[in-house]
């Protein structure tokens, strides 16, 4: 199994923005001195409530700080042009030494598609099409294209990524049908954190099994995490705070985009059962087993920031997690 | 005068992206420990012959090393949305603890229009409109647009820029009619490398007179500047890659954006006298004293980095500026 710190995530609006970054950089700082293998970030625009750095700047500060991890992100793919995101990403991955990951996603808030002036009913032809824009560009010369979103003659970009022969993609999905979709067009479906194990294990066998080495030929999956000295003050600490995040996940159409749309219409406490894992060392332990073991999912995108939890019990939760939780789950799962 | 130093440019193809990345890291940390006031970049997509970063993952990374350089870069803001621009960079300005500065540009290029499916004779259109997009979303909540080009209804960024009132704007313009409309529209106009200096002495009376502090009322300017010990070593060094460049230049298409189309095809010696800063410390010194008092310039963004250029003439050149011609520059101008 591989571990990453998925570190945003929404922040507290009333910090300073400047200090709710270098809150990630210290996050980040931890992770990489204490063994995990990537770090990895959500995407959205036009927030309200709370603080959400763009992710390309963001991603490309904090790989200063990455030492060897591998450097990755969600990606609102179907909002920007794939050639700009294509450039982007090749940067990327120069600046880490050949260690970006993409995770192009469809999307699913309404005012992102509004206020960009682009229809919500393209979002999946313009993930199919930006995809493939993208992997030819990395991989080729001279490339033209005739899609219906995107049309261009003759386009080179420099540099191409250090990767050979590219970034790993990892494509989010929800329903039965995207997941299939996403498997085949990347290299990879990345589980969302929504969903419960039963609902992945099920999807993973729907999927085209991941081929390549490395990163490429993973099965990757963000789940809610959060580790403390017990079970009870994991709880303490972490349980309002994802709470009132899957409150916003209902209001902003999140459950809309799954394969059973009233997945999250249920009580708190049969939510956490099979989606959150949440506990002492012992017990995430035990789960992140189970979750390579019985779920499928081989690399775990954790996260462990919630707007609100203060500063040290992350730091608290990242310490526990890569001194008793992720040497543990290597020698069990070897 | 404050003292940026420009850091691509392109970069040689024949390199390693992350090779060629990790010589402008080691260029800023040289900046800034010898007393640069920021950094800068210029921004171009679908380079084909040499490599081009692109500018807001670069200048994000290269933010870990810059310590209290700001850091802006050139934007084809027609380009792109201005929504997610204004997000982009309001992360950048916490990144850099409130030392972002954007620097948007209409574009020339046509593959960068054509391509992105936008057309040319929208640029000035997209420019005007997505500067005052970012402008209020920067400074507002619940903006409402109705644009030619952008159209939203209550829309709210977070977080918002650090910087108070907010990053300061320097458009770069070419023609007399652009360099006064930059100057109402932004903050600064932002003067070019390639127009001579007379020009900008009267340009600038054309512009409107930068107001506010620190950053946000400069007269900014980009200028090629290469320092050796000898004139004929700095010539020598910068003088074949420089010409090399302006050829690139000509047949992308710039002169046609100057206020005189015909400026550059000269001489290449003819080209240097009042537009390169070439030479020994005391050469340069005297150049940049001049470039206060008589152009008019007082905030100049230096590009000392050339494709195939040593990375060690480069390092000289940015420490012969940091150590021999800043201070100095400083001094006269007291």
């Amino acid at each position: 199994m591989r571990f990453g710190l998925h570190l945003f995530g929404h922040h507290a609006s009333d910090k300073p923005a400047d200090e709710n970054f270098r809150r990630i950089v210290e996050q980040v700082r931890v992770a990489e001195d204490i063994g995990f293998d990537l770090i990895w970030a959500g995407h959205h625009y036009m927030m309200r409530e709370r603080q959400k750095f763009q992710v390309v700047p963001s991603m490309a500060r904090l790989a200063a700080d990455a030492g060897d991890m591998h450097v990755g992100t969600a990606f609102l793919l179907p909002l920007h042009h794939p050639i700009i995101v294509a450039e982007q990403f090749a940067t990327l991955d120069a600046i880490t030494g050949g260690r970006a990951i993409i995770g192009p996603v469809a999307g699913y808030r309404n005012i992102e598609f509004q206020s960009l002036g682009i229809p919500k009913s393209d979002r999946v032809g313009r993930l199919v099409e930006g995809v493939e824009v993208i992997k030819r560009l990395w991989t080729e010369n001279d490339v033209t294209y005739e899609g219906e979103y995107f049309q261009f003659e003759n386009v080179s970009i420099t540099p191409k990524p250090v990767q050979e022969p590219r970034p790993p993609i990892w494509i989010g999905a929800n329903s039965d049908k995207a997941v299939k979709r996403a498997s085949k067009l990347g290299d990879a479906w990345l589980a969302n954190p929504h969903e419960d194990e039963p609902t992945i294990a099920r999807q993973i066998e729907l999927a085209e099994t991941p081929s390549g080495t490395g990163f490429h030929s993973v099965n990757p999956g963000r789940r809610d995490v959060f580790v403390a000295e017990t079970d009870e003050e994991a709880f303490e600490i972490y349980g309002p705070y994802i709470k009132e995040f899957y409150e916003w996940y209902k209001r902003e159409g999140q459950a809309e985009a799954m394969e059973n749309p009233d997945a999250l219409d249920q009580a708190f406490e049969d939510l956490v059962e099979d989606r959150f894992i949440i506990g002492s060392p012992a017990t995430v332990t035990e789960r992140l087993v189970k979750l390579e073991e019985e779920v499928g999912l081989d690399c775990v995108l954790m996260g462990m920031h919630r707007p609100g939890i203060p500063q040290d019990d992350v730091i608290r939760s990242i310490e526990l997690a890569g001194n008793r939780v992720i040497p543990e789950v290597r020698d069990q799962l070897r």
